[in-house]
């Protein structure tokens, strides 16, 4: 027998119904505090991600309804027992939450104590949790119970308590921040930043930034003797694809144009989509990045279609083709083309959710080619420092809405979240936000 | 109509015929500078590999008849016009090469001068070939002619030369050195190091080497604030499974282990083969290793069969699995091997070669474990340096012919060889190598 609850005791949120394309606002039960690890988060704002689609379409397996949503940022309402004052044998991350703390969640869930979390791979924690699935419902909701919330949960009172002695303007500067800006960090620019970092940060993509010959670059120390050709200029231009510009794919872009700039790379960029839509969007962004760079700067991005961008590749490599490719889509037709697209002892980073076929490379073409291929989640919670840092200085781009070079299109409430859902399918618009009070 | 050769213009050579499993010493040409970047090299040893079983067994797809193996080391006794002094145009390294020298050869041509050679990726020069194809005859003969000579060559005299001010004894030690020894410089000893150097330099595996996490332990500068836990004694120890005993694999565990006591490092290796006679030449290895290493070292190596493998590790790692996978074998079982050793983030790095099937992954599987593949062909011209240099420190196991310890088990006449073909085409011996003259 269920007890009833009273209209104080419930809250709105948008639940996903079997077998798919079913999206309907309800009143559920305000969620409380079950564990003594546990937050509860009063919502801001909540996004629509394109990984939501693979629930949204019924193509993730799920059979029961289920609240959406993995990004949400907004403040801390209601602990559990070990984040009071004297809790003790929780990780000091527990010591540090307090009730009215305004916090970005991560999407999934990270204990913060297990090994995983402290090597920074909390992506695979061993607690790890999706956020908007049945066991742990989702941030598209005015009220959310987060699991091991001392671990996975960014906050950004600590954080600006703990930087304010490097910097002095980093709280203010935090403070001032649009909700819509630090809800990116929740999944899209980690998720961006995480591809950049492994394109540019592999050991065969560092003999081109380092400008020593492989194995040398990699840091390790090497007695030997140096027996080859030194490396010409035309080595060290890196040529790099970025395969799908959806909000991922863009952050990748700002990440990479980022990194490359700080350290001064030549370089060559394309970045392929089909749809025009997002490739001016990509342009737009590349235009503002580049001209605050001024005439010191090297290197060019192009965008590119899907088809016309091998003859672009072999054009700029004279036929060996790029370095290393971001694929930021999730399917074998994107893993095929960055195959072809890549060049001998090049890199494939994929940071897209994949499925249940067999990845499209022989053994025979991974070897001949010398290829490095870096699969998965992005590691969110371990990615948060440089992503903050990237969205603290890229303001320009990252604090709009709606914009020619915003990420987010546009903020909406619940009440047409059905519309909001079919449009996103659809493509008719681009990344949205719930405000879970509108 | 063919010019007859005279009896002093024919050399002995092993040669392979279609369809497979049928190998015929023959009396044939000896071959000429066709080419002013050639060299003629008279071969003093030539090594049999498991990759010419490949050929031998008619599965590489030849269909001509083909001088096999691409292991050799000799002499230099003829050179093209590009060698003569005074001559221009070509790379630094083809002004030192003279007749007389002894080089080594690596089991693939490189120019020295293209893109790929001046980065260290030699195995994929764009004029690559490997030796024992029918483009370009391979090693087991008395004379070989080597395209790109000054690209292709580790010329032993220009090492030594160039050594010689780091350190006097160099150059002697090198002269002292057994033929049998220098000759696992063309394929085995690189290709072992290469895989260990793959494992270790991985930005997945750093966190563990350098005690910082993820991201923070690539050697990028990162501006941000550290916010997890430290990372504990139990992170740090790194556990390795090698997957694959055969020569190759041996000088894996070598360099794995060199290069682990070298930064005093705590691991735990697990070495793995079905055949008996394979782990107990590593049992008998890594007691000599370790023993060199006194009380001081950390860490430790056990053998396994491929079966009770899996049980170790789970009980090792607490069931999460090792932090990096050689994989030294080459087909898809010992890859699905691998993914079920190898921990989330971590590394598989397969430096066999593979054939036709697609890889054993869905794209969900790699994804789900943030899985990252280094697949392919050893820059054998590339890894030399390092490769050089731990043949000179453990001269105790490389010297050796026939012992317990020891990679080569015996050296014998082309007289033979069909016979050797097939005991190691059924694993009645070890690695053998060949003197043309015997």
């Amino acid at each position: 027998m269920q007890v009833p609850y009273s209209e104080s005791e419930l809250q709105s949120v948008v639940r996903w119904y079997p077998p798919g394309y079913d999206i309907r606002i309800e009143r559920v039960p305000i969620p409380r505090v079950e564990h003594p690890d546990d937050a509860i988060v009063k919502v801001k704002l909540a996004g629509l991600c394109g990984s939501d689609l693979h629930v949204y379409r019924g193509t993730e397996g799920l059979t029961e309804p289920t609240v959406c949503g993995h990004e949400f940022i907004g403040e801390v309402v209601a602990l559990g027992a070990n984040f009071h004052p004297g809790a003790t044998g929780r990780p000091l991350l527990y010591s540090v939450l307090r009730v009215g703390d305004k916090v970005v969640s991560p999407f999934t869930v990270s204990c913060g104590e297990c090994h995983f979390c402290r090597v920074g791979f909390t992506a695979r924690c061993i607690e790890s949790r999706l956020f908007g699935a049945p066991q742990t419902p989702g941030g598209q909701a005015q009220y959310v119970r987060v699991p091991y919330a001392g671990g996975t949960l960014y906050n950004l009172e600590g954080i600006s308590a703990a930087a304010i002695n490097q910097n002095q303007q980093t709280k203010q500067v935090i403070g001032s921040l649009a909700d819509s800006s630090l809800l990116l960090l929740c999944d899209i620019l980690p998720t961006g930043v995480f591809a950049a970092f492994q394109a540019l940060n592999h050991p065969k993509t560092l003999p081109m930034l380092t400008s020593r010959s492989y194995p040398h670059s990699s840091g390790v120390v090497i007695q030997g003797h140096a027996v080859l050709a030194p490396l010409q200029p035309e080595d060290k231009a890196l040529t790099i694809a970025i395969v799908g510009l959806g909000p991922v794919g863009v952050c990748a872009c700002i990440a990479v144009l980022d990194m490359l700039f700080a350290k001064d790379i030549n370089f060559r960029i394309i970045a392929i989509d089909p749809t025009q839509a997002r490739r001016t969007k990509v342009e737009a962004i590349y235009a503002k990045i580049s001209q605050a760079q001024g005439q010191q700067r090297q290197g060019h991005l192009e965008v590119s279609d899907v088809l016309e961008s091998k003859g672009v590749v072999s054009t700029w490599t004279n036929g060996i083709g790029c370095n290393t490719v971001l694929e930021v889509v999730g399917n074998n037709s994107a893993l095929s083309l960055a195959y072809e697209l890549v060049r001998p002892f090049g890199c494939i980073t994929s940071v897209g959710v994949h499925g249940a076929p067999g990845v499209p490379f022989t053994g025979r073409e991974l070897y001949d080619k010398n290829i490095s291929l870096d699969f998965g989640r992005c590691p969110v919670r371990g990615m948060f420092p440089i992503a903050l840092d990237l969205l603290l200085r890229r303001q320009d781009i990252f604090g709009q809405v709606g914009g020619e070079t915003s990420l987010v299109d546009k903020i909406v409430g619940f009440d047409i979240a059905a519309q909001t859902y079919d449009d996103f399918d659809k493509g008719r618009c681009g990344k949205v936000l719930f405000d879970p009070w509108r």
